[in-house]
């Protein structure tokens, strides 16, 4: 079977889906986007996802391409159309296609892009290996709160990771904490087992899976502690971990080369993975 | 006549000029690019403009499309086709279309797109008349010295700036000194005559007028100072300009709705202008 995307109102071959070379994504970043894991068929936290999406637009003033109620068919229909029960839907809106000038076009139709793929969410296996993270500078621009195709710095330092034999990058700002991942949110527990992350002001995306996390937390009657923490004492935490969508919850063994803890994902972060993808099986 | 583009091995009409969805240049601002002026069916700096593209691939690792030669005898093309006398030509290289990962494909070929259209380059009414800025906190990623798509930043200073009546947005950073316009170099004339710009380290865009107003200064003996300057310093300016490939050298006769010197344009501006424009006129 052939992937399918949709592309600004049409269902096409994925090999034949292309937007204009004046779409102000392709030339300016002028783009906002979401990922949205499917589990069994379900999508894990839609609503959240695109109320995010919804909040990226207006804080660019880039209008909605069309309602939440009709993105959702189109979201839904493409994961169908391409028999994804496991894996992402991956949903971008530009501000359309106009002639090349900064300011914003008098008169363009937003662009839609959704398509779809096999993804397995949460691996078990890279759970139970945890996984090892470097620490580069924070090289993004000032609103990485507002979810954006501005990717670049975030490829550079991926790349960096992999390069590195590592599987993600931790951006650390000029005071020295770490803001988040390129793709994730990045977390400790602390040898007085708080467990801490940074607060989501403008300095980093506030995760939907963060999220899920605080209300897995919340129903034990515990509260992450919401502020910066840096790479030394990182380094020197009890555990680390790192949230996304695709990867849920996974446990940071390795920091920069060094073990953390042990070296082996810690309790707190296998007891937040499996309780994370409890969470996403109940959705389902 | 409709218009022509190149589009990664072919001319096609402009309406249908696309790209893959996966293209890296729209999904993640992994993409380079350069605007050459084109003056009485001349290409104004271009071993320059292609100098610069190859730097900014370079820093991002990224491979050519094809030889410089090659590149060259498409842009000439893609300006025949479109019969562009005076105007621009855009060409614009990303990483390539490849199933989306941050990290860079092992396999893309990188893609090419170019396309030209009228203009006027230097608008003489512009200069004339000078032109209105507004100051706004710079919120560019750590490297705007390489020339990228990242420019999401930009579009929206530029809107503001629109918004507020003026031409151009100037970008201040956290020190409180200008860093550059959003699509164009800042400068200065001091009560002593001295004409400041801002030192191209990574916290500006080199751009290629800049450089070639250096070399009209030169000629005469005379040097640029080098060096950050503030808004303040700016706002009690003696002249204020701006440069780029499109506006060749423009005067800034008001900053924040405020007067710089008696509110025309001055004559190191108007000096310069005039010079480059006979630079630009020689060249063709």
């Amino acid at each position: 079977m052939s992937r399918i995307a949709y592309v600004n109102g049409r269902y096409v071959p994925h090999r034949l889906a292309r937007v204009h070379v004046e779409d102000r994504g392709f030339q300016f970043a002028d783009a906002v986007y979401e990922v949205i894991a499917i589990r069994r068929g379900a999508f894990v936290d839609a609503d959240r996802h695109l109320a995010r999406l919804t909040r990226s637009r207006r804080v660019l003033a880039m209008a909605a391409p069309m309602s939440e109620a009709a993105l959702k068919l189109v979201l839904r229909e493409t994961a169908r159309r391409n028999r994804v029960a496991d894996g992402i839907v991956y949903l971008q809106v530009s501000r359309g296609a106009a002639p090349r000038d900064f300011a914003f076009p008098a008169q363009a139709r937003p662009s839609l892009v959704v398509t779809a793929r096999h993804m397995r969410i949460a691996d078990p296996r890279l759970v139970a290996e945890g996984v090892a993270v470097i620490t580069v500078p924070d090289q993004r621009w000032k609103r990485p709160d507002v979810k954006t195709v501005s990717l670049l710095p975030n490829v550079l330092a991926k790349q960096q990771a992999k390069e590195a034999g590592a599987y993600e990058a931790w951006q650390v700002d000029a005071q020295g904490n770490v803001s988040e991942g390129t793709s994730s949110n990045a977390w400790i527990v602390s040898a007085a087992d708080e467990v801490i992350t940074r607060q989501a002001d403008t300095s980093i995306l506030k995760g939907i899976t963060r999220m899920a996390v605080f209300d897995i937390l919340a129903r034990e009657g515990l509260r992450p502690v919401e502020r910066p923490f840096s790479v030394a004492e990182a380094k020197a935490a009890r555990e680390a971990m790192l949230t996304s969508a695709t990867n849920g919850v996974l446990p940071v063994v390795r920091i920069d080369g060094a073990p953390v803890g042990d070296g082996r994902p810690g309790p707190v972060a296998l007891s937040l993975a499996a309780a994370y993808r409890a969470v996403m099986d109940g959705a389902a």
